[in-house]
């Protein structure tokens, strides 16, 4: 069962990662699959954005870049929408075996007769007859109301409303992020990590991960009460052929610059290295077990 | 680079996991490299023991126990002993492509000029001209001194001594576990879960994963302390499908009875259901951090 409890607003967090987390697969299909499940992890704990950057400035990676963004972005999609806003493309070649998404915003529910007064709903802007009309995954679009659209196909957040004949209508709203997980947006960062870094203005509050930094225990009331403050985290984390140093210092940045703290997701750790997949679960269980746990 | 804080020894922690995780699978190797990221997560978080028990009492169950457990002792094997320990099999097919375990007893090294006096390493037991020998993954086996072997290709562990002279001999030890990771054990279940809990003698603190736990916040210090006294841990896992109550209920037990805490991983859940693997890794990030943070 989802989570209801409405009056804990989650302290907002984005994830930072390199194109090369699926340099450890076989094939495209293993790629595909790999990107789901860290669409999975941004899911499970409410992960607002995901950042890729590229940790190696060749054209390789640029590619990737689109296939992994393009990935994270379809599965993102609620499954009705997706046959307006993606066509046929060898980048989604194997999205038909990817993991459900399982979140508030992919409902399983498809008739209208069942649609909820108030509820919230993805929607994609379509023209019937000269009217707007939103695809929310019933069986047919619903009337849209008070709303112009910027450009054809486009997707927004619509409340439902059914008047006291029955009749549906759709309204145009913000997403009830305050209510629920509402999805992620991805951000794919064609400049080096870097740069990315030093030019960004969203992000007040940053965590860097890696094995040289101090164990996340020792730092989690400071970090706590940060986090509260700034109320957003952006966590960066490397490959596991590569720290953030590592790909820090080809821009000559240091780590210590970028981030408010350089931390150490495991502190016995039982392996030489760990994958960024492995890293960004237990970076996001660690940072929203340390939300819950007030001195 | 692995841990050396020798005197931080690890609480034991063992988890039980159920046959059907791998029923996400469309293929025998997606559920191979499935298995593989769940061995991962074993030895990252330096689990002891593997418990893999049949939620579901049915034959295509207890084929996939015997699979699950083939690959998990598998990969745990030194790469240079599995050619003594594994021959050709239908549950190996797909263990080409798995990632590497990259613990303390996975090493790199292979020339003998470079083995370490006092180092430890696992060994198959072997005889060469009526003589004990132990292949210890360099270019020939070592001498193997002080050694009754019990069966063939008998596994120990050994250390390695090197005289004033350079001669290189291997002697019979206990696996160095007190200063770093070892490895894990596979148990594969064949009774229920229920069956198991109630007649297991080896794990005095068990804990049960479950949406309707207390949130594992609340249960921090109390389960802390009682980690610490019982010096291990038994984590408990369902699957996304069913829930531990669900599995125990078949046996008519409830999970209260075979459990000393019932914990809920995630706070505020972003999506409907966890999977096994994605419940793995976060509920071992949360209790290794769980044991870091001291009151």
């Amino acid at each position: 069962m989802l989570s209801k409890e409405a009056n804990q607003i989650p302290f907002a967090i984005s994830i930072a990662i390199p194109t090369s987390f699926i340099d450890v697969d076989q094939s495209r299909e293993q790629q595909t699959q790999h990107i789901g499940r860290i669409a999975r992890a941004a899911a499970i704990f409410q992960v607002d954005d995901i950042i890729i950057y590229r940790d190696k400035m060749n054209s390789k990676q640029m590619k990737n870049l689109q296939f992994v963004s393009r990935v994270l972005e379809y599965m993102e999609t609620p499954q009705y929408l997706r046959k307006h806003l993606f066509g046929k493309m060898p980048d989604l070649q194997y999205v038909g075996s990817l993991p459900p998404l399982r979140t508030h915003h992919h409902p399983l529910v498809k008739e209208s007769s069942k649609l909820r007064n108030g509820e919230f709903r993805e929607g994609v802007v379509l023209t019937a007859k000269g009217k707007n009309v939103v695809d929310v995954g019933v069986e047919s679009p619903l009337p849209l109301l008070q709303f112009k659209s910027t450009h054809l196909l486009q997707r927004i957040t619509v409340q439902i409303r059914r008047d006291k004949s029955g009749k549906v209508t759709a309204h145009p709203s913000s997403p009830p992020r305050s209510k629920q997980y509402w999805g992620y947006s991805v951000k794919g960062v064609e400049s080096s990590l870097g740069d990315f870094l030093v030019k960004k203005t969203n992000y007040p509050f940053v965590i860097a991960t890696s094995r040289r930094g101090r164990p996340i225990a020792e730092e989690a009331s400071k970090i706590r009460s940060q986090w509260e403050k700034f109320h957003r985290l952006l966590l960066l984390f490397g490959s596991y052929k590569e720290g953030l140093a590592e790909i820090l210092q080809r821009d000559q940045i240091d780590v210590a610059s970028v981030s408010n703290h350089i931390i150490n997701l495991v502190f016995n750790q039982g392996t030489a290295t760990i994958r960024t997949e492995e890293a960004v679960f237990m970076g996001l269980s660690a940072f929203r077990l340390l939300e819950q746990l007030k001195d």
